[in-house]
């Protein structure tokens, strides 16, 4: 056993260096199984080291398998069959007979999420998520008291209703009155966030090869949630006023039932990317279309409530008396993204499949984000940081909409949008590519998103999508003027 | 306007009772649209209340969209499509187009999760979760503060890692390292309790009509999870060590290719439901037949912390040098299963697959119970926790065996396990159905599961599972006597 020695100066603990020689030993074949170790007390002489520091080291090695008790209070190697952690020599994911469904794009392509770190120096026009340092934290904190010394903290200890804690959806329920929608609390599933809330619509309703309308340009994870489930986008083009109606109806017409699209996924408020808003008379004309062919409308609501230029349009599900939308709802463009809260609100018949499902799949969503989210709903605080953020990002819009008409080429077109955070550059008649123009603007100092997500195909004009989500209302002006260099 | 009037002894505040009535009228076309609507001073007078409760009254019916401004101030009735909540004439579900999916169960159904809420009187040996009597609430406490004081809370307003907050990564691979599994952060993915674990395996690897073997009987929400997915359970028959390898191994070789199991779903430690953990012979022999056939194994190791009658054997995953195990792990059974908080260890090939997976279909995990997940499982307490349960359950799981020993009638067989909760009686040559002799228990006071949840097909005796996980040790011996009664 003169194989071990203590090295004192070592940042390692004495034990570690213990077992870890004993390790390497065992690796090299030096001490095979069956060999006998010294009592704990005779190795802590022979080492000068206190008997708790043997005795810790060999409960490391019992527990990682290599040390086992003999009759007699004996400690011997134990016959490990491999040791942990060793490496494969072939690639581990070759032995998997597994098969990658189309959609697991690597996870190095990230353009939304890695968005929401801006660059130093640089002017952030890209992140689209609630302002980090508008965030009410003193609120949430609140909150998150009054859960845990409550009656919801029960709600920790048992598995979750699958449909979501019935206080969050009462708050919901409450909630949606204000936007015309007239849901009790049985007509709502709660979700891990609205993408997950998508992904339980197109697990109920979509089959591979199936075909799904969505607009041209649209939120480019729905078209990455599509390729996961193996559906055919149906694009339906963008118009200044909205989806393009004709167009949708024609592709409900025509062709074979099987071919016909078996959902259309919508965003009638300040659209994802274009800023878009639909007219009253928009709406009812898309619910007629949808009533009349059987389409199920997925109505996605995430920026219901930055309306901060006034009332805005009441979304299409509060005129929805036979039941074809179901409506996606989050309050993650409004506070904590992190905390993936999100809600569809359906008819019951199809709320109780969806909840059948999110039991199946997942037990159901998480109990402490659930009980803060309702609390966070129910506070009259809530409200009072909703108009403290519209007064911020009306002043950045109009500073936005005052930027771009000063610093924008000609060329470049784009159109104010009533609300959310976003706008939406047309580069007519490009004499670059869409990544060249986004990387000329990050040399500028300005950060924007290429329009190309959100397309199913190639488009002749060049996208720029442009948010004022996080950038400080002074720098907006100088944004747009980098941004106008970049595109002349 | 004399159709208005306001009920001052109404429990119903009188701005309300304004709206109530507007909208009555609007639906009973009294007040069509285009209807010019008093001034609110003038109304008020009228009325006889304060000015601000028709303001008020006003800005509900305009958000309601049941009024607009016109030019010159006047305020209007205005054209609604149709009113909110109006119900559908046709059932709603019969209106859509959808396709359910067999596993789509109804949620009346939920044996597993009902059975956590403990029927007054009754002795529950049905729940399965820990007991929420001991659940360390002050701890949760103080690890929450820490997490919202500090850096921690900046992951709220940020859209999650798809992989999982890296803190709670680094601490589940530091945990994992005391089970002999050598795992970096890199080769973990968080997920949304271990049944999401699951599913989210199953989405990467499985395609309708694919076989994937199970333990005969295994946990029936994993046979729901199949259902869900239109995978085929392969059952495996459960012995007295732990599933027939020799059944397995004929399964992996007769047939075509296509109808071999494409995974293997085990649970080796404290299985759900008989209690069997298996050796490390058993385990050894099982992963060189899954090597040899390149079937990937996934690993549930839900109870892997649940050891209390002494060190337990090591994860499948410990010697699994050639990356075909795909580990599953959790918390739940420990504290807090409404957190919902599990993971997937597996090669980082396989992990970077299933991130992206996650990232299409919900973006990502929650953050919040992310963080506060990797302070539960960073600081001593845990420990502290773990070790005040094992000595609990050990006394419940003693009172458990002595209570069966003393009062089951010898037509049924039982094997004292050494963790986990569960125990697994078999009723040989029973003379009522399953059903009946948990309807005859409940009738004696004691609740206990039904087996038949966890076998894809009928079996010829009777199996009962009970649970120590939520009953009181002195409640112990008098359920065992109530069950014995009703079993004779």
């Amino acid at each position: 056993m003169l194989l071990l020695s203590i090295d004192y100066r070592s940042s390692t603990p004495a034990y570690r260096q213990i077992s870890e020689r004993v390790m390497q030993l065992a690796a090299a074949g030096t001490l095979p199984p069956g060999t006998r170790l010294p009592p704990t007390r005779t190795l802590a002489v022979t080492l000068g080291v206190h008997r708790d520091t043997v005795v810790r080291a060999y409960r490391e090695l019992r527990a990682l398998g290599y040390l086992e008790s003999r009759p007699g209070s004996y400690t011997v190697m134990r016959q490990r069959y491999r040791e942990p952690g060793a490496r494969a020599a072939v690639s581990p994911g070759a032995r998997l007979s597994h098969r990658a469904p189309t959609s697991a794009a690597p996870p190095s392509t990230l353009p939304e999420v890695e968005a929401s770190h801006s660059v130093a120096g640089v002017i952030d026009f890209a992140s689209h998520l609630p302002d980090p340092t508008l965030a009410p934290f003193d609120y949430l904190r609140r909150c998150m008291k009054r859960v845990l010394a409550g009656r919801d903290r029960e709600f920790l200890v048992h598995y979750p209703d699958p449909r979501g804690l019935a206080s969050l959806r009462e708050a919901i329920a409450q909630r949606m009155v204000r936007h015309g929608v007239a849901v009790s609390a049985d007509e709502i599933v709660v979700t891990n966030g609205a993408q997950q809330g998508l992904d339980l619509i197109l697990r109920l309703f979509v089959r591979p090869g199936d075909g799904v309308a969505v607009e041209s340009p649209t939120y480019g994870m729905a078209l990455s949630l599509l390729r996961t489930h193996r559906a055919r986008p149906v694009p339906i083009a963008m118009r200044a006023d909205g989806l393009d109606l004709a167009q949708l109806a024609r592709r409900l017409s025509r062709g074979s039932a099987r071919r016909r699209p078996r959902l259309l996924y919508t965003m009638p408020n300040f659209h994802n990317p274009t800023g878009i808003t639909t007219s009253q008379a928009h709406r009812e004309a898309l619910l007629a279309t949808a009533e009349c062919h059987r389409l199920p409308i997925v109505e996605d609501g995430f920026d219901e409530e930055l309306n901060f230029s006034g009332p805005a349009v009441l979304p299409i599900k509060s005129i929805d008396a036979r039941g074809v939308v179901l409506y996606l709802g989050t309050p993650s463009k409004l506070v904590f993204p992190g905390l993936r809260i999100g809600w569809i609100a359906a008819p019951r018949a199809i709320v109780d499949q969806l909840t059948a499902l999110q039991r199946a799949t997942s037990l159901g969503g998480n109990a402490l984000a659930q009980a803060l989210a309702a609390r966070l709903y129910a506070g009259s605080e809530f409200d009072v940081h909703l108009r403290r953020i519209h007064r911020v990002y009306q002043r950045r819009m109009q500073a936005m909409a005052d930027g771009l008409t000063e610093h924008l080429p000609p060329h470049v077109r784009w159109t104010r949008p009533q609300g959310g955070y976003l706008a939406w550059l047309q580069v007519t008649a490009p004499t670059r590519s869409e990544a060249e123009l986004v990387a000329r603007a990050h040399r500028a100092g300005v950060q924007v998103t290429p329009g190309a997500a959100g397309f199913t195909g190639a488009t002749r004009d060049a996208f720029l999508r442009v948010s004022i989500a996080c950038v400080d209302e002074g720098k907006i002006a100088e944004g747009c003027r980098r941004l106008g260099e970049a595109l002349r």
